[in-house]
């Protein structure tokens, strides 16, 4: 049975009891296994690692939606990350042994299942996307929340399934299938949001930066220093060793150092193969040396 | 169907032609997989890593004997490793799904194989081991090639399988089974072997090191640098990184470099962990965030 990895994103990083009750929700779905959980609470976001069959995640999807419509209310919501929804983006990624088909087919089946249960407006985004337009995450995104209202009386932000007006407490939300990605983010020491900004313009694709590389500066100003968050989505084309040496790099350039970073959910083995190469000095050392990549198909 | 590593290690890693030879048996043979050919040419040793089903890894080992016999001689061999046969040691290793129980079971008949058809003293090693005093390879290769005449003729060290002489081409052979272990070596910017010396004997358990840690010091004279070569047998309890540091610690008390480190054959991907977090500086960052972890079993 093919697996897919489900990642939802829900717009609420501070309530740790309502968190776990979504979270024990999800895991008590027959069939899926939730890995990970990472609440951030300046995003005011917490992203849930989940890998099951497409039936499975389906029921697991329905599952969180149900219990963050009893617990978190978007209107009151407000943090660092754009958003949407309460409910914000649900990926659908395809894992050893899975197509892309099979991601795409569980992301509209999911929608389906959502917009008649919930009556929330979907967007189906990036590879389950139906139009040109609506394939970046960004775009659908774009207004936000308060924005929501209007975008959804024009004629090209018709939802493809649920009603062309914002739920009341979840707004709309994203559905789609994509590539493994890799969201990774930089701390820097320093409270200057112009730092991280600019490098996230040296470091993004989208500015003539790195490949396969998404960032954007965000304050973390409970902590009093700056971040670089970002999404990389082919580590083979760039690593987390070189986002890292490039970010640390950048910020010495403004006598700023690199705090920390973090990986949030789970990353594929083989993205930490060149990391591990330059701590441990081990030239000519790639994938094919690792186990797990043998094993897996 | 349960999947078994296959380690075999020969003597012989300056003739790549041989050498090349001796890997085109192994990866012809039905149902194996020829992962990686390591050589090195001061130990005068390659490392071949096979993975494949009990039957399948029993016919390439045979087929490994043979083109050994016909392109390596072990009366003429010298080189900085301690070695009793040409074939030296052929280790079976329980891979996801399998159970140490078959690896010793393969073992035995690979054994039995390699002493019937090429009349080779075996003796069986480690979990495979028919006595106590057999478990450990060092005590079963003491003395080497060189010693093996005497050796066999001791009451207790009758071989497992084949005759009480050594062939006269192969020596004799250590077959066994074992836990995964990580084969790593640190080159060190000297030419000073007590260096080397002084650093293993800091690092290895049997001298009240780090656990799970065997360790030798040797020269590699062709570069004019010394080796700290390890086999780390747990790499829970000890992971690369920490012997790295370790090493580069005690390198620098001497006023010696790290030149660069080698992992022979391949790792798990969970071995790489805790080496690429250290790079990235990814605090509370474990296994259980790799992805590979989660779809093995």
């Amino acid at each position: 049975m093919p697996v897919l990895e489900c990642v939802p994103n829900i717009s609420e990083g501070r309530d740790l009891a309502a968190i776990r009750r979504i979270a024990d929700a999800v895991a008590a779905t027959p069939g899926v296994r939730l890995l990970d959980v990472h609440s951030d609470a300046t995003h005011h976001r917490s992203v849930f690692t989940i890998i099951g069959t497409a039936a499975a995640l389906r029921a697991a999807v329905l599952a969180l939606f149900e219990a963050t419509l009893a617990v978190v209310d978007l209107a009151a919501h407000h943090g660092a990350h754009p958003r949407i929804g309460a409910v914000d983006v649900v990926p659908f990624v395809p894992l050893a042994g899975a197509t892309m088909a099979e991601a795409i087919a569980a992301a509209r089946e999911t929608a389906a299942g959502v917009a008649e249960r919930f009556g929330v407006p979907v967007f189906l985004y990036e590879r389950a996307a139906t139009r040109p337009e609506r394939h970046a995450l960004q775009d659908v995104r774009r207004g936000q929340f308060e924005g929501l209202h209007a975008k959804l009386r024009r004629p090209e932000w018709q939802p493809d399934y649920g009603p062309p007006v914002p739920h009341p407490r979840l707004g709309a939300v994203a559905i789609g299938a994509r590539d493994f990605l890799v969201a990774y983010n930089i701390n820097l020491a320093t409270a200057r949001l112009d730092v991280a900004t600019r490098i996230a313009r040296v470091v993004r694709e989208s500015s003539g930066g790195l490949p396969c590389v998404k960032a954007m500066g965000l304050a973390l100003p409970d902590r009093g220093i700056v971040q670089v968050s970002m999404n990389l989505t082919d580590i083979e084309q760039t690593s987390l060793a070189t986002v890292f040496e490039v970010v640390s790099r950048e910020a010495a350039r403004d006598d700023v150092d690199v705090v920390e970073s973090e990986v949030v959910g789970l990353v594929p083995g083989r993205a930490l193969v060149e990391a591990a190469a330059r701590h441990l000095r081990l030239p000519r050392f790639g994938a094919d040396r690792v186990l797990d990549t043998h094993l897996g198909s």
